[in-house]
């Protein structure tokens, strides 16, 4: 029960992570930094964990990674269309 | 079966997934464009999940995690460190 509580806060946390980043990058409208081949990586991550979800049914888990895909694509196409 | 090796391979991606980012800020000492708050949150984020892995006695999340915490952190250290 409660180690079911901290996956949830554990995820939330994890997922959340990519607000700030996301909000920086389009605030500054700068991506230099960020490595492309981390979030194709992370993303590439994603997906595989969002089919994991799907297969033993776990909707924390699907509901996580689709939130978290949105964000890690968001910084993909920032890092593409930015040009600093 | 299969669906475990399915998540032994989407925890290598999102693990692994730090190593460029390290690699490319260590090359270039900037961390301009990276947040410090996603690589906080994301690090609480982990600290939970490597709990979680130690409660439920679970030695893939808890191996993922480990090696997670060192790439984050390490993001963390070049973030406070380098000026630009």
């Amino acid at each position: 029960m409660y180690t079911e509580l901290l996956g949830y806060i554990a995820a939330i946390c994890t997922t959340a992570a990519f607000v700030p980043q996301v909000l920086k990058t389009y605030k500054t409208k700068s991506a230099k930094s960020l490595s492309l081949g981390m979030f194709l990586l992370f993303t590439a991550g994603i997906i595989l964990w969002l089919i994991y979800g799907f297969i033993i049914n776990e909707y924390p888990i699907i509901a996580a990674n689709v939130v978290t895909l949105i964000l890690a694509g968001l910084l993909i196409y920032f890092k593409l269309t930015y040009k600093n």
